[in-house]
């Protein structure tokens, strides 16, 4: 969606802060902006985050470049790099260094998504066929060893050890959080601290990683800390709001299945903090989780009492309380249009409804 | 096997000397060795590999530790790091940073043969249950990346750029080679030329970098090509042994079940020859891929066209010109007990039974 059109009609705007009047007039006149409107702020950089990703997956081996052309073209939010651009110019960054950054980070995202696909057999991502269903699992296991040492390869290019230790200590975790969780596949008993414990793993490590990047990239270590909490806090409120719409949200939005975290076993916020109060709804849930073809009653009795036992706008508060810790971390930062961007945003995420 | 013991009588050997003499006792009586008896020459900085690469199998995730020490104690042969450190003491390294990457390049090893045994639906390996029999594909994927990513970091205690270049790059033309490999399953028309482009990348890429680190370690430019030629030429030799040993040997010896290459599809060089000078043979071949549970009359059939047409000792011969290419490559090397036994391995490789 593009950003809503500066119509106020001064004539005296500066060149360039055409996008700070619009983002500002948004705000003062309570337009219900996007996490996409506000990354548009960045869009440019973004282009170039794309071509550098693009670029990474071509090959002189034909399987991988027509496997790379068609994860390019199935898209992605882009969320990761957007952050990373944001966080870079909020701290006043001016080099190139983090088009490349955000690339690596796309990247690690992307080999997470094209493994969990093979585990979790999905059929598919992003409203299209997942890679394994269209290559199969060898090609695509190999496919997503590919991606995740190229953008190891990748960020060798920034020549910073520093940066490239925290990018291999975050896909390690990330990793991790991806063994923890299917560990735990198929059990009712995941508490809420291992929930957050996986999140901080799978999700939040990856988003505090890119803003993080932004204060080494300009050597400030008293921004280091407040950009690593906002991007830990924005990431699970992400997550959460993620795991929130797999039961709110309808297939056609969400490009996937709803509900298929449950139907895989995968235990998130709402259904833990549901059967911590009524034990009563555990066959139910099991039903869900071993008939996933057949379970259309079972779910809709789950998603009645999401609602009633008030489970849903309990995440929603989780979502929320992340989110204000995150607008709370990024006002630290310097006042600039971005440090702005970077403060709406968490709202924006949590109100998302894809 | 430990190394023969030196019973020349000779009381003025001096302190240290005793491996070297022993080695050059057994090159003069003819003693046949085996390659394990030349690698006994580092077994002291092997056993600090073998630490390392233990070390950094452990996690605070206990499935990863459950998995990391099941691998641990499958073992292996250690030729890689064994090259590595042969290498860098035949270049006069004396630093300790070449156990560190003996340790990487095993473990980068390791990673692919995990994520093989996936691949191939391997039920054994080394002897025992793969990886993927015991704990199923899911975790072996992810324990996979595991490996990939955490040898990565590990190579980032090095603080090397130029080194870390060399293991990424050499990490992702195995990955591309796997691929390659997979794309021409199934393929009767595989042709030499294709099956040393994916030997170089599979193997010989892996073998090169080991040996080409130790004149990065020592800072000797001059010494890179020899090094980088010995490497990938062993390498290319070894290969091309286990693809024989495939066709001749036993499972009790090879720890894996006989002509498996062939059965999984894959066609190695004894068979391509064979196929390019009996192409009657080829409906021999399908059957073996076709029907790898019920093949014993067709195997015997090729196993013995594999003789008669000399397509085995072909083979062998291409295997012992890439010895001879490599011994001729560490000639190079300035004289020492480390440069002798570079000199005497790749005959010894090429003699091996398993």
């Amino acid at each position: 969606m593009p950003l809503p059109a500066n119509n106020t009609g001064d004539a005296q705007v500066e060149p360039g802060s055409v996008r700070r009047s619009a983002l500002e007039a948004a705000v003062e006149v309570e337009i219900q902006l996007t996490p996409q409107d506000v990354l548009a702020l960045v869009s440019e950089p973004l282009q170039e985050v794309e071509k550098v990703f693009r670029r990474n997956l071509e090959s002189e081996v034909p399987v991988i470049a027509e496997i790379g052309r068609y994860i390019a073209e199935s898209g992605g939010k882009r969320i990761r790099p957007g952050l990373l651009l944001l966080a870079s110019r909020a701290c006043g960054y001016e080099g190139r260094r983090d088009i490349l950054y955000g690339a690596v980070f796309e990247f690690i995202h992307t080999a997470t998504l094209v493994h969990d696909d093979v585990i979790d057999e999905a059929d598919c991502r992003r409203g299209r066929l997942s890679v394994n269903s269209r290559w199969g699992n060898t090609l695509t296991i190999l496919m997503g060893d590919y991606l995740y040492i190229r953008s190891l390869g990748m960020a060798l290019v920034g020549e910073d050890l520093g940066i490239l230790n925290l990018i291999s200590d975050i896909t390690l975790k990330m990793i991790e959080g991806e063994l923890m969780q299917t560990h735990a596949i198929g059990r009712l008993d995941v508490t809420e601290e291992q929930y957050m414990e996986i999140v901080t793993r799978k999700t939040a490590r990856l988003f505090s990683g890119c803003c993080e990047t932004a204060s080494v990239l300009v050597e400030r270590d008293d921004w280091r800390q407040p950009l690593k909490a906002y991007g830990h806090a924005i990431g699970v409120a992400y997550q959460m709001v993620d795991d929130m719409l797999d039961f709110t949200s309808e297939q056609e939005v969400l490009g996937k299945p709803v509900a298929s975290d449950l139907k895989e076993g995968k235990l998130t916020l709402p259904v833990i903090d549901l059967l911590a109060r009524r034990a009563d709804l555990r066959p139910v849930v099991r039903h869900i989780i071993e008939q996933p073809e057949d379970c259309a009653d079972a779910y809709a009795l789950l998603v009645e009492a999401l609602h009633r036992e008030g489970s849903l706008s309990r995440a929603r508060t989780m979502a929320r309380e992340h989110a204000d810790a995150a607008r709370a971390a990024a006002s630290m930062l310097p006042p600039s249009v971005y440090r702005d961007a970077l403060v709406s945003l968490p709202d924006l995420l949590v109100s998302r409804q894809s």
